[in-house]
């Protein structure tokens, strides 16, 4: 049984604070200081250049691949980390679509997370103008699973309401209609088991910093289905995705398997706070994660129902159906997340009137819900959001 | 007048060692532990998501973009920094080659880094079967601008030879024949002044991990002129270069001028690292630096001419000609490099025979040099490399 009061108590949380904003940037994992700090000492300061070997710089990006893969149902050896989830995502389907050079669509969802849906829209531009991206609704992706479509790249879990794909069945159907799959797991990659081999995930995606607190741009991950291993192209052809990056050739020749998939010289120092991260996930158990974390918003869920009758919910009622997150609908969403903050209940605000709280067992717990409920509660009886301070909008939200 | 001594002691340098490598990864500045420290508790620890706004994390990348500016000689607004070099280099090619729709050729030379090679590669096979990357001899590079040309892509510094470019005339030669340039400034940014404004340069990009010491894995950055910050087409299209990232909108619109080429979340750890290294900038007269630069690489070479006649030059004789550092050719360079090393002076080696060594100011003064030579000079006369612990090649050098 994973403790949580020992989770909880690795990380740093401001005195006060209510933290159901772990969705979009997790805690500071407290060891993460020292591990940092030790790192710039000792590697970087004492080692210098040759950190790459002694300190074991240069197989980080693998390392933390396999760490990520455990909690994401990935087979040994085939994630990678580094760069960013939009590089990532780039990469993901550019590969993808070289295994189906005959098909020019690519299928996704509005309830994607839109720089997915720009970084597609680069790529197929770049390729000619055959190409296409199709949006439908997230409820009508496999329907509009034809012959046609060469990648259905989705996110696992819509950024906005919370609502869960069903990965299994999407793969199976895309797969029956020739399509390769691409998963961005942003908001399941630690938010619960996700199982990228057993449901036979061609490509999958996703970040650090929400759910894993790697820690603000912390670097992105992909895996590489073993199938696909040799035969994926990858576009951004960088000297670390080499056979032999320091051979130096003129000539690129990819690397052995998603170690093709590296680009540049990895974030060392980003990536041992994240290492530091990774630390608090070997001792958590997915399926007891799981477990708590529906407990904690069907929790919320009732009691913000059963206390604020102007907030309807957004989020799927079925707990299977949902990530780790739970969204109301508001009209003064905006102003009553902000009279939220400033009572130190911190989630956040999706345009046009959505309230995000994001729900992290590792360290939010019973306790924190019930004084959640009772804080807003407060704020939505005694309409304390209509108050001109709160509807000033902030630069980034 | 730079007060080099000053530099210095802003340095962490291992005690009994002389660091010739800062040209491959630059020293700990001793204020970055406590810097990085104080942002991950202030900002990561008590901050949280809100530290987007209130610690201005979402800013760092134009700021750290201005600050590089002043020392490439870049119009202020029009460097951004992020992602890796790699990325950098596909995103100005490709916006490049978008301003010449007509054309099809990139043009490089075989002394340019293998990965810019590599980045240009995948994109034009990913653009299409008519694209070609044209690769010739550094000094046929002139006599190869010819009406095909749509990008002539080159980095100023040979990271072999320390062999430099003539950044104004090549420009100058590109444009009469209706080409775009792009700059790899890996080896110049931090290593002399560089005017790219003044020489009329189209797109520059460089790292910060060698002569201006952020770190390992800093993050890259990307100049685009003004007369083309709002005709670049982003081939990366991430949601951080969207004109509104947080209205979450389905499509892309670009953002104004070189914002347009973020990508994803940019490395907060990271840049707040670079942040220390830009501060010792703050001190720094470039002409000062470029100076000291070459007393130190005439006072090496002369000084290895005269003990070492197994040594072969292989940078550039004049020193207008030359970057920050000096190599030399010798057969058994591997073997000599690691003695050296074994002895605490550090430099590098590059297949098939040469020894790098990097020349900065910053932290390297007359004494080290002298002292260097001595080194070598023992290693040398008594064939101190032909021993075989010498000889075992490691992973990465």
């Amino acid at each position: 049984m994973t403790d949580f009061a020992a989770t909880k108590s690795m990380f740093h949380l401001p005195e006060g604070m209510i933290y159901l904003d772990g969705n979009s940037l997790g805690p500071l994992p407290i060891s993460a200081n020292d591990r940092v700090s030790n790192m710039l000492r000792d590697e970087w300061g004492d080692m210098l250049i040759t950190g790459w070997n002694k300190a074991g710089w240069m197989a980080k990006p693998m390392g933390l691949g396999d760490r990520i893969g455990k909690l994401i149902g990935a087979e040994p050896g085939h994630v990678t980390t580094g760069d960013t989830l939009s590089i990532k995502v780039y990469q993901a389907v550019a590969a993808a679509l070289a295994l189906r050079p005959e098909r020019k669509v690519v299928l996704s969802d509005n309830g994607n997370f839109p720089t997915d849906l720009y970084m597609v829209t680069g790529l197929l531009k770049s390729m000619g103008s055959d190409y296409e991206l199709r949006v439908v609704d997230p409820e009508a992706v496999q329907d509009a699973l034809t012959d046609e479509v060469a990648v259905m790249m989705l996110t696992e879990v819509d950024y906005r309401t919370g609502r869960k794909h069903d990965m299994r069945a999407l793969t199976q159907a895309a797969h029956a209609c020739g399509a390769i799959t691409v998963w961005d797991l942003a908001h399941s990659a630690g938010a619960f088991p996700v199982d990228l081999a057993g449901c036979e995930a061609d490509f999958a995606v996703g970040c650090t910093y929400k759910y894993l607190n790697g820690g603000p741009g912390a670097p992105a991950f992909i895996y590489v289905a073993p199938r696909h291993a040799e035969a994926a192209q990858p576009a951004l052809s960088g000297w670390l995705g080499h056979e032999a990056p320091f051979a130096f050739d003129l000539d690129y020749r990819p690397g052995q398997g998603v170690e093709r998939m590296r680009v540049g010289t990895p974030p060392i120092i980003q990536m041992t706070a994240l290492e530091a991260a990774m630390d608090v996930w070997d001792t958590v158990d997915l399926n007891d994660l799981r477990a708590k974390s529906i407990e904690l918003c069907e929790a919320f869920i009732s009691g913000v129902e059963a206390r604020c009758p102007d907030l309807v919910l957004a989020s799927p009622r079925d707990p299977q159906q949902r990530g780790s997150q739970v969204s109301f609908h508001f009209q003064e969403g905006y102003a009553a997340m902000q009279a939220l903050i400033s009572r130190g209940v911190i989630g956040d605000f999706r345009a046009p009137d959505i309230m995000r709280f994001g729900f992290t067992p590792l360290y939010i717990d019973e306790a924190d819900v019930a004084a959640a409920v009772e804080i807003l509660a407060e704020i939505m009886e005694n309409r304390l959001w209509d108050r001109p301070e709160f509807k000033v909008r902030a630069a980034v939200t």
